[in-house]
């Protein structure tokens, strides 16, 4: 039973970075720069999607959303303002997003017009970072307020990502927390990660993201 | 494919259920009130837990703990200095506990000792739902750093739970969150479960989870 078990789970995974392949080439094909953010419920991915959007606009960078939610579309809605293409992907119960509903969410977006998709996965710290989605660059938002000793409980997260977004930094002063003890466990897990402090909710550093961003576009 | 797969995964679930069973005649034959702490990464589970065990030892009410990491024993750690039963259980990369977790984590308990087991879950605000442990009581730790629309957004999760803990209220002034919307939102999802505002940290109404134990062990 588990032998079965474990077989149909590798097919499951080879189907799923079957599909991740051919998302990787749809994006290239069209000169987009994919971003997945990841991270635990309420780590704040949306807050800084939220304040990194504007800073792309205004540089002429066009951004299409991928919504990923077990139910609901709040994230989205907060999102609607900006007028930009957005598809929510409610996953019923389903614990991560996958390559498929990337593929699908990628035929419900205008990618000619786009650079930049940015897909927000579900809240989760374990499951999103076992699914290839076939994204340019995985990014980990962690929150001051969970804690420093996440990147060594949540190894695979960490290590799956090039850029980890330190949140909620505005809060540094009222809660008990040591970015040196968070960086030194990072570097056990992720030696080349890049790490930048942020606040989603106040604004600090969303410029560093976008020049990130400009970076990884080859526009910097 | 999919048809053999959702028919293991029920295969799975019958059998864990079968074993939750088992887990719960265990703690009732010994008269053991047995509590499954769940809630996201960094949401403050173990603080609470680390603030409630002194209540419930001056009450000379006997606890043993299982606490469930993907990795580490950072959360053990902390509970160490008690000389309390401990159990560390690391799921190697599973993204929840299930019931033959629990059963062995009982095998190496004293049970005879006991008259609480606290079960500590894997920080992930989904599947953990998923799993049946075979406990008398699911509670959800939510933090208030981590927004109001959580109860919608992770429906299970706060479904399956009788006690839901609103953590890291002595922030209620630093961060933007209404008890009011959270209440609302719980109670769209979960009618019944009794809500109580707490902090880890600092130890507000840790009293009240003490005497809800009570409650539960008929001592009050």
């Amino acid at each position: 039973m588990t032998f079965k078990k474990v077989k149909i789970e590798q097919n499951l995974f080879s189907q799923n970075e079957e599909i991740a392949r051919e998302n990787k080439s749809i994006f290239t094909k069209h000169k987009i720069l994919s971003l997945n953010f990841m991270g635990a419920p309420g780590c704040g991915k949306t807050s800084i999607i939220e304040k990194l959007i504007p800073e792309l606009l205004a540089k002429k960078i066009y951004c299409g959303v991928i919504e990923g939610d077990i139910a609901g579309s709040f994230d989205s809605e907060r999102l609607e303002h900006y007028g930009i293409p957005l598809v929510q992907i409610n996953t019923g119960g389903a614990c991560h997003l996958d390559a498929l509903m990337i593929k699908k969410g990628m035929e419900n977006l205008p990618l000619k017009q786009l650079n930049v998709v940015i897909i927000e996965n579900v809240g989760n710290l374990v499951c999103p970072a076992e699914f290839e989605l076939g994204v340019d660059c995985n990014i980990t938002v962690a929150s001051i307020t969970e804690g420093e000793e996440k990147p060594l409980k949540y190894p695979l997260m960490y290590s799956v990502s090039e850029l980890v977004l330190l949140n909620k930094i505005d809060l540094i002063n009222v809660v008990d927390f040591s970015i040196e003890k968070f960086t030194r466990f990072l570097r056990q897990i992720n030696p080349k990660a890049e790490l930048i402090a942020v606040s989603g909710r106040t604004g600090i550093n969303i410029k560093a993201i976008k020049e990130y961003v400009l970076k990884k576009m080859g526009l910097l």
